[in-house]
């Protein structure tokens, strides 16, 4: 383990989080909160902080996988616990693992929040824990690789422990190039947001916070009832691009570079768009007694399942309400989640094909056993090795969320909110159902159920394994 | 596609489930019940049927794995529609649905029953569904391989469609003798327990049902409050023997070849003790407040964990009113289940060791990538193959539990219901959480989520995939 290299890579997330910390005291400063201080102190510090670790590259640096997994973990985890401080310390939040919880919720773009009064906290708080949920949406280690000097081998062992989904697919020959068209389409998008909301009437601040939340498939709500309170318009709009954030930004690489065909034709993006439009359906049709008028009726739906399914977790209604068929589809839907290479979370909807696939070939294998079936995925053949990372991939995503709810239900809440919290956590969602339904919070937890579902963010924001490593006695080992 | 062997195969099976329906109608007559002429008219029918099928033995009689699995589905799901009749005929159940739901339960091992008043059911009655559970938890096919004339290589077909457990080891060289030593240890244990049984002063009658109960891990209760009357002596007795039929057979078969060290050096064996202490100590300190002493919390525990983990699904006491933690372990180990050939039904303990396993190769991988580690149990290295079905039996499980849990999520029982339901039936467990709780029944749900519940129950039994092949289309391609 090369532990020079390490701390070179986290000051350099130290530099970028202070240069993002001023932005919250900005924000303070606009709106006359005293609290500007104590983002200026934490962003000053921060940044002083990463300057020392990273001044000078070691003559030494090897930068393999384990460094890499190594550094993305430990950089999250340190950038969180610096991300709490001003929470607490600005007296948003007096407790420090309710802080703490609440900014691992934010980077990792949950949107699950302790807050039982959102509409109470100071606007430079509001401000920086909705960015984070911006700055989590990419990853911050895919923005670093802009700037820091590395080869491109070493910054594909950095951007494949930080990417979701089952292979990282470079869009263009060089990794670099990849990041930076990445980080393009997403800062457009936000704008074309931003300027969608404003059209319709929403406040700057709301639509800033809406837009990270988001682009970052994160949910924070700014209003005690989530988004009931904006026009349907706004609604609609606010739907189409948690939706389109869902989607493999593969796809609009494709659509750019003007091969429409072939964007169209990712079996990923059409599996999406197919679990969308039949889920809308359904729960239009399910709580449309409850509704009243079929328009509403889909309106709610769509907003719900775009939210729930790209692992966002804004609400236009209390779902939680809603009948036990559309409860059930939309806690499905966690598990699903949204695209691979995009800025959701879950399984991710391309391992969901790949396993329905391998079934398949299961099934035609046991009625001709010499046959060799091999699984296609965008017509080209599915490497072994892809497969073999996404079974283990869902062995120790179930061994965790077991251990977890196993843990949680130390608390002694019902079995619907203790399973839901770790179900909406582990595939960043934000809410679940009963008492962390999207109009409760996650407050009443204790602190070692918080610890846990903590994890369980961090867990699934990463895909397990770089968090995992940390605990692993042979990760430390010379 | 060779359907006269599978006539051949099912032919047999309705001669022996015909024998079988013989012994109710000897219960009836001995407690002087009219119902004796249905048993009479179904006994004689059905193995008439049997005879007419499985006269002469096709010229061209092929059986290989396709025809193992559909054989094996089709035979439990014929055994079933027939073994149903007589409790719907006797009028014990009015409804047809719910008399097949019941028999399912009871071949499957499962034991969810739809009784409301389970003490209001004939002896006639109550004898044919409990001895379901002693047929069903060795397998039919298992009995029928000493009596059909076969190939070894036939054989082997069926046992593997039939057996539960990532592989059907084979204790001695012949299969058709190591399904003699099987059914041999199986009625030998059978009548150790009722003899324990009988001293203790438990009824004959109820000394059989319980034993049909406990060997097969199937767990009919014959009381409404299952076991709760009993003395301890006689709950423990049956703790004991529901635990050693959860263990594989092959330590039985070790033991009994005098090789005590290599019994006990089997790692399935090892963790399933492991699990079961381990939770019953945790669950006896959990309900300690609740009922009051160290003995009879442990006493308990141990039962209830012993009848979860192994499937069975008696119990001592309504362990749906216990603390969340300990409701929520038991949900766990229904998810675990049994040693791998044994009676017992859920993912198996031996399938949960593989993947721990697998995890922890994966992780020293991701630490040194050019490091290729084997995975080895009980010293010897795991075939690939083996270890990829584990993987798949694992997806398309899942997949089941998530439409299942949808389905019947239609209902609008409330959340833990409908989970739990799905769980404990698939599973093959009993009794669930909330309204299907141990002093709970399963009378309450839509013939729609009966039929899935069936489904998952016949899925749960024959581990899912000669099921899933009924419904394949080039299952039936010639």
């Amino acid at each position: 383990m090369n532990c020079k290299s390490i701390f070179y890579i986290l000051g350099w997330i130290l530099r970028v989080e202070g240069l993002f910390l001023f932005l919250p005291m900005i924000v303070a400063l606009i709106y006359g909160e005293d609290t500007w201080t104590v983002y200026l102190i934490c962003a000053a510090l921060t940044f002083a902080a990463g300057l020392a670790l990273s001044w000078k590259r070691s003559g030494n640096f090897r930068l393999f996988a384990r460094e890499g997994y190594v550094a993305v973990a430990l950089g999250w985890v340190l950038m969180s616990l610096i991300g709490a401080v001003p929470l607490w310390a600005a007296g948003d939040i007096p407790h420090f693992v309710d802080a703490l919880f609440e900014i691992i919720s934010g980077f990792t773009t949950t949107g699950s929040s302790i807050l039982v009064d959102v509409e109470a906290i100071s606007r430079g708080g509001m401000f920086w824990r909705c960015f984070s949920h911006w700055i989590g949406g990419m990853g911050v280690l895919v923005f670093l690789l802009q700037i820091i000097p590395l080869s491109s081998g070493q910054i594909m062992y950095l951007m494949r422990a930080e990417s979701p989904g089952p292979s990282v697919s470079k869009l263009v020959p060089k990794v670099r190039e990849t990041a930076f068209v990445l980080y393009g389409i997403y800062l457009a998008m936000s704008v074309l947001e931003i300027f969608f909301l404003l059209i319709g009437g929403m406040p700057l601040f709301d639509t800033l916070c809406t837009t990270f939340g988001s682009a970052g498939t994160g949910g924070f709500a700014i209003w005690g009832d989530s988004m009931a309170r904006y026009s349907p318009y706004l609604q609609i709009v606010v739907t189409v691009f948690m939706f389109l954030f869902g989607v493999n930004f593969s796809f609009y690489y494709l659509l750019l570079t003007k091969r429409v065909k072939e964007a169209f034709q990712i079996e990923e993006v059409r599996a999406y768009f197919g679990i969308f439009a039949a889920s809308t359906v359904l729960i239009a049709f399910n709580i449309l007694s409850q509704v009243g008028n079929l328009a509403d009726s889909f309106r709610h739906a769509a907003f719900q399942v775009s939210s729930v399914m790209t692992t966002t977790g804004f609400a236009t209604t209390d779902f939680n309400l809603w009948p036990e068929f559309s409860r059930t589809l939309l806690v499905l839907l966690m598990f699903i989640g949204a695209c691979a290479g995009s800025t959701g979370g879950g399984i991710k909807v391309s391992r969901i094909l790949m396993y329905l696939k391998t079934i398949k070939k299961e099934l035609a294998f046991l009625v001709h056993p010499r046959s060799v079936k091999i699984v296609m995925m965008d017509g080209k053949k599915l490497e072994h090795t892809v497969v073999r990372a996404a079974n283990i991939f869902l062995i120790t995503y179930l061994v965790i969320l077991a251990f977890s709810i196993l843990i949680v239900s130390l608390d002694g809440s019902d079995f619907t909110t203790t399973v839901t919290a770790v179900i909406t956590t582990l595939n960043n969602v934000g809410p679940g159902l009963s008492l962390v339904g999207p109009m409760g919070n996650f407050a009443f937890f204790s602190d070692l159920s918080k610890f846990v579902l903590m994890f369980d963010m961090l867990a699934g924001r990463l895909e397990i394994f770089p968090l995992l490593l940390l605990f692993v006695p042979y990760t430390w080992k010379k």
